[in-house]
Parts: structure tokens; C-alpha cells; sequence
């Protein structure tokens, strides 16, 4: 079993590998909050969700995964607008600032913010499974933050 | 001039009608930080970001608002692929947790998430100006939180 699966089910990782957008909310060292669109890639490997970007250093998301490492991130779409069905998955966890790192596209820059799920909240990706599921992530399941 | 437009631009107005999902990143009192897809309302007459919700009062984000007012709220989409453009408006505030309140809709519960902004930033949804742009929002612009 890869790194990925321990971690995410099938049914995310279908899910997440369907998405191109993400929304990574951080908080800076001093408590002020944002809120950003990520691009975003699952590293199978070490279980991680990864985040890089055209000039990520200089951006205040990266400074502030540097002071503070707890972040919150969620994929999510409106499945149907009426009824009204949004589904998704949110990873809450610890982030870390990392470079240099090769980048999976060649213009981005050598950072990461690398996203360690310590908790997976998912609803509606699962055809299996009606309503919210939540579950924690053992520190040593992933690579630590 | 109405309260919505004090506080947004046109072109933030225009692109927020235009767009049915936004994601709100709150922090519990202990600093546990969840970012959650909402459906939202821009309320002209306050200036405000109104985020209700079928059970709100039993949401964590609810009571996350209730203990600590500081949210960031984000609306986004990908405009295009190739170039990769994604475009959108980040609204950073302090939010109230509100009750009794008449929803929009009608089978929604009688709560609101009042989102207050205190930092306006918006990027690719303006045509005539291009990159990001960010303004503070003087607190008197819109009803104390």
C-alpha cells in the first residue's frame, strides 16, 4: 500500500486527482488569517498534499506556514444546485515551508508548502457513503511536520 | 451610493453575483484552524458577506465565529488552464454569529454568519486593471462586528 493510500481513501484521491483547484487557509504568526486558491498535487509518496507556486517565497501564505505550520485546506465543487449538494475533502494539518525542491513544472519555483494530514473530513466523494465522514491522521503515517 | 458599493467594487459585485460557492476559513478560542465551502449572500444594505446554512447553529464553524471573530473568506474559480489564470476575491474580517435572523431561503436555519470586511483583496476579475489588488475597509464602512 502506497504512502497516498494510507492516508486517503480510494474515493478521495479520485476525487482530489479530478479537481485543479484548492483553497489553502493560513495563519500568521501574529493570528491573522487568509485564505487562498492553490494549485495542489497529492505526493504519493509521503502522503502529503503539496502546494507550489511562480514565485512561492515571496508570497505571505509561504511566510506564514514558516511561523505558524497549522493550516487548513479543502478541494471541494456544487455537485447539483438543486437540490443543493456540495461535496469535497478538507485536510487539516501541519504545513511545512521547504526548499529547495524540484517543482513539478518546470517555470515554478523551488519551494513547497508540504500540507501533513493529522485530520480528513470528506462528504458526497464516496458513492458508498452518504454525509460527512471525518477521521484523524496518525503523526507517523505521514512523513512528521 | 448603497453599502455594498462603499465597500466592494462594481467589478467584485459583479463577479461575486456570478459565483455560487466561496470557502470560509475560521479559528476556534483554542486556535484549531477548518476552512469550509458556504454558500453566501452579499448583503447591500450592511456591506456585509452573509453565509447561512440548513443547521448553522450546531456548525463548528458557528461556534468557531462565536469564540473568535476573525474569518477569511474567498470565492474563486480557474478562468483558464493554459494559461493557468485563476481569478477571485479574498474578504478578510471579522465575522458575528447572529440569531434570530430570517434566512434567505426558506428551509435554512434562522442563524448568519455576518462576515464584517477589514481587507478587501481581488485579483483578475477587474478588466481594466490587471494582478491583485488589495485595499483595507475602514472599520465604520460597515456595521461594527
Amino acid at each position: 500500500m502506497s504512502k497516498e493510500q494510507e492516508v486517503f481513501t480510494d474515493s478521495e484521491l479520485a476525487y482530489l486527482a479530478g479537481q485543479r483547484l484548492g483553497r489553502l487557509a493560513t495563519v500568521s504568526s501574529s493570528g491573522a488569517l487568509q485564505n487562498n486558491p492553490v494549485g495542489f498535487w497529492v505526493n504519493a509518496e509521503l502522503g502529503t498534499i503539496d502546494i507550489f507556486g511562480l514565485n512561492l517565497a515571496k508570497s505571505k501564505k509561504y511566510r506564514n506556514v514558516k511561523g505558524n505550520p497549522k493550516v487548513a485546506f479543502v478541494v471541494d465543487d456544487l455537485a447539483s444546485v438543486d437540490p443543493w449538494v456540495v461535496r469535497g475533502v478538507e485536510v487539516r494539518g501541519l504545513a511545512e515551508a521547504l526548499e529547495p525542491v524540484a517543482p513539478p513544472i518546470a517555470h515554478m519555483s523551488h519551494q513547497v508548502i508540504r500540507v501533513h494530514p493529522r485530520r480528513i473530513i470528506s462528504w458526497g466523494v464516496d458513492p458508498g457513503s452518504l454525509g460527512m465522514s471525518g477521521r484523524d491522521v496518525a503523526a507517523g503515517t505521514n512523513e512528521a511536520a
